[in-house]
């Protein structure tokens, strides 16, 4: 036999784990957390502070949001804790890849634990669920949904000093009956691999001897409710699998196959430019795939859904899956909250500019839990010349709108200007900003906002003090003197539309606009560029290398 | 907007995709199976046929005898149809590495799917569980598992000429209270991805605030019931994984890990050399790996596990998660089955020397689910030349004893020469072939011993007509002339057993022992070649290159 200890190859390997380049560059210096304190209340309450008198602050959630603020926080000026009912981040712009075994599920996900050992511990993570917040006694209740193993039932309590509220938001069904029991959704990870189990099921399920023509045909009619981005993009991708794998390896029933989308209003993909919503439209017919617009579902049961059209009527189309994605709701927790601190009459959770959340000192919530109000600009009395400090959206109309300056606004819907006199007449300037008000748009809920607002609030919170002394913010509209901080202000970098077949649709400012397999390209490295660390980096792009060179797995796993 | 159609990046890739050599070496010319003829005879029952009046071959499973069988099989011959509620073949060798996320579920599995392609469509696979066979119809009762999201109930029935039944076993709990509720297996990769999530779970169940030393001492304590080499390989990848990657993201908690095995007899390992069963366990206890033998499992509740020992008595140890590893036992299907043939006071199903079940035509057992009875040498009477081609057994008893020839037979125990003289008395060798018989061991229920009956069977079928012309097998013993085949006979190539940190034992024939690093990585090279194709070859050994550089995945997914 060989003696032990470890072998030369074996070292060799420990030795290149340990130091590699990027792996030096995140490492942060480690700081000492000092000693914890668990001071226990009652049974359950427990106040966990690290003993150095920092300010502690907690975060809800490590999607986007949560993730980006932990990614900047400085860990050396405050106590941070997170809570979130799982231990990963992740990169949700590639679910839909998933969902078709382009990419692997776990190449998408970063452990947090991953980013606190890069941190050197730096920060506490605990895998529960955040059921309650409580504004008034500066506490959060939280249940760890770890089964019933334990003595206890779980529960624990978190104070903090401030809070971020990043918990993102769960999918509307608009209260559609059968929607929760028979549609697939696309928010988490395990949803892509529920839908990756189903279609392949669906299949297996149509290949089966004794099934009719008909029966064939229901299997194998897969649904997508909504044609905003994620509907498409999963559309496109199953068209993709069925193309380019499954037709080859179920060649019997591969003439039964129909894809669906139906969308409520006339054109899909909406949020985009009309030559985008035009090219996909065209893809989808020339592809086969159904487009239902201006059809609105009222019902799914296990074996038909339900819907209606001004034309046509009431109609049931058997299916065999259905994904249902038609936008995002409010979870029950910010809905609580929400009663809690005066918005109860509110659809979504406000916050102000600066992220902090409306009636209530010390919480802030970013991403898809919350959105900004931001003030109407008719308000303005005499702080024109913050203007464009002060809101953003009067830049952001002009800009849209083809516009140079102030000027521009005084022309109406026609191009006819309004009044030739140069001078301001304050009554037409007013006019003008209600014209900007009313086309005031809430900012999207993507990744982008939610990680640009992540990153915007723990910016204010490594340079709080600092700011305290010399602020930067606009004139104060109540009080005297300045904000702390600029607003928050969201930069668009524009927005892809994978399509199917290699071509993807890009939105990117200044009006640009491409379609086509360059742009394919493009999204390839743009996603593979955001990736959270250099590991999911090369995990995606080897995913996508065995994909060219295997195709994708069929296996119902 | 670009142009539609490939662009020219996509068409290398395309064309890369369909001309790898080692794709076209597997292809094989596609052999037209003919129209095909469903003839429904009552609402559920189907003969399928392919119109070529070929005998018609059904095989129920896709483990190691069923996909080596169909691998080997002439389809020009017969016509084959395969049935399975599992559309993949699994290379269960690898499954421990699953549950540590060492190597990916979906890189060890091989889609039945991407073999019926790969054969040019030359058989038919429907995924659903045989729950009925009825050798005297020659039909088997099939159900699909793929949810009741179809009209009627999913059941059909399948007719054969030859039934091979390769369904592999069950888990044996011995009856054992708790066990079913609360342990994992460790026999299909559902499982291994089970014990992943679980894993991890109890470490961020360990690691939440409101828990107790004892508490957390008790979420971290793993189990691993049984010690042949799947617990012990298991117990082994799950030190790796603590030691190597989870105590560096878990520091808080790392002091109350506890790997405990837990096995009935003396020592773990007892299928293998002495020597590499010390090494297992000095380097167990090396390793902090708690070694319980002696101890028997009498009862499993969600908290603690029950053992008792002639010198403790009746103990119960808490746990976080246990894996239930001790052997085998006989699936539902089968026990139906040996009633129905005339087996129902047996154990496990019998076959003979030609994998045919004894008391019933046509139909052949492979692989987990069968066992040989070879007929017992003292029945030998006029057959004394045929004997080595007729019972394998002698020569292998005469191989592990180290014995040169018949010769050797008539020593006693002690090596002393029962009889000097060379003439043999009929009584004496009777008494040394008993010793022959109460050594025969069956066959170790291993992928070797399954993956070689399927391709022996599938060789005696593709050779049927030749042999039935030109008998090779031995003389008949009832009955003139000679048996057609040969009876199968089990060469063993050896067997490893990993044992952690990058040190596997082996035993190879010859008595060649070796335990260290070299081994692992023959371990490595072994397992990487007899992969099923080249595609799960790519993505093992690049989820193994994944984990030396990155490590394992701590996302609780």
């Amino acid at each position: 036999m060989s003696s032990g200890g470890l072998s030369l190859v074996r070292r060799a390997v420990e030795a290149v784990r340990r130091t590699p380049l990027w792996r030096k560059r995140l490492v942060v210096v480690t700081v000492g957390v000092g000693t914890l304190t668990y001071a226990c209340q009652d049974n359950q309450v427990l106040q966990i502070n690290d003993g150095t008198g920092k300010k502690k602050v907690v975060i809800i959630g490590t999607g986007w949001a949560g993730a980006s603020f932990l990614r900047n926080i400085d860990t050396s000026l405050y106590d941070v804790h997170v809570v979130s009912p799982r231990n990963y981040f992740t990169f949700t712009p590639l679910l839909p890849s998933v969902t078709c075994g382009t990419v692997e599920a776990r190449s998408i996900v970063e452990p947090i634990r991953n980013m606190v050992r890069k941190r050197g511990g730096a920060f506490r993570f605990w895998e529960a669920e955040c059921y309650k917040i409580d504004p008034n006694n500066k506490k959060i209740h939280c249940r760890s949904d770890n089964g019933t193993n334990i003595d206890g039932n779980g529960e624990f309590v978190v104070d903090y000093d401030y809070l971020i509220v990043a918990v993102g938001a769960r999918p509307n069904t608009f209260n559609t009956p059968g929607v929760v029991e028979n549609c697939h959704f696309l928010k988490e990870v395990e949803d892509a691999q529920k839908i990756r189990k189903s279609v392949m099921k669906c299949f297996e399920k149509a290949s089966l001897p004794n099934l009719t023509e008909e029966e064939k045909k229901k299997n194998l009619h897969f649904v997508i409710i909504g044609g905003g981005p994620t509907g498409v993009e999963f559309a496109a991708e199953l068209h993709d699998f069925f193309n380019e794998d499954l037709a080859k390896l179920y060649p019997d029933v591969k003439k039964y196959v129909n894809i669906s989308v139906i969308e409520a209003g006339d054109h899909i993909l909406t949020m985009f430019d009309k030559r985008i919503t035009q090219f996909a439209e065209d893809k989808f017919k020339r592809d086969g795939i159904d487009l239902k617009t201006n059809f609105k579902v009222v019902k799914v049961s296990d074996k038909a859904i339900t819907m209606t059209n001004a034309a046509t009527g009431e109609i049931a189309v058997p299916y065999g899956m259905a994904v249902w994605s038609t936008g995002i709701g409010t979870r029950p927790i910010i809905m609580d909250f929400m009663k809690q601190v005066g918005q109860a009459n509110r659809r979504v959770l406000a916050t102000d500019e600066w992220l902090r959340v409306h009636g209530c000192d010390d919480v802030y919530a970013l991403g898809d839990c919350a959105t900004i109000t931001q003030r109407k600009v008719m308000k303005i009395k005499n702080v024109l010349g913050d203007i464009y400090g002060r809101y953003p959206q009067v830049e952001l109309y002009l800009k849209t709108n083809q516009m140079k300056d102030f000027h521009d606004l005084l022309k109406d819907s026609d191009g006819n200007i309004i009044k030739e006199s140069k001078e301001l007449d304050i009554e037409e300037f007013k006019k003008a900003l209600a014209r900007v008000d009313s086309q005031v748009k809430i900012l999207p809920a993507t990744a982008q906002v939610a990680s640009q607002q992540g990153a915007y609030l723990a910016n204010c919170f490594n340079r709080m003090k600092y700011c305290e002394e010399n602020p930067e913010g606009p004139l104060r509209i109540r009080g005297t003197g300045h904000h702390r901080f600029k607003p928050f202000r969201y930069r668009h970098f524009g927005q892809f539309a994978p399509l199917g077949g290699e071509q993807t649709a890009a939105q990117l400012p200044g009006d640009w606009i491409h379609v086509g397999h360059s742009t394919q390209w493009l999204w390839y490295s743009v996603y593979a560029s955001k990736q959270f660390s250099w590991r999911t980096r090369m995990l995606v792009v080897s995913d996508w290398a065995r994909r060219f060179i295997f195709g994708r797995d069929s296996s119902s796993l």
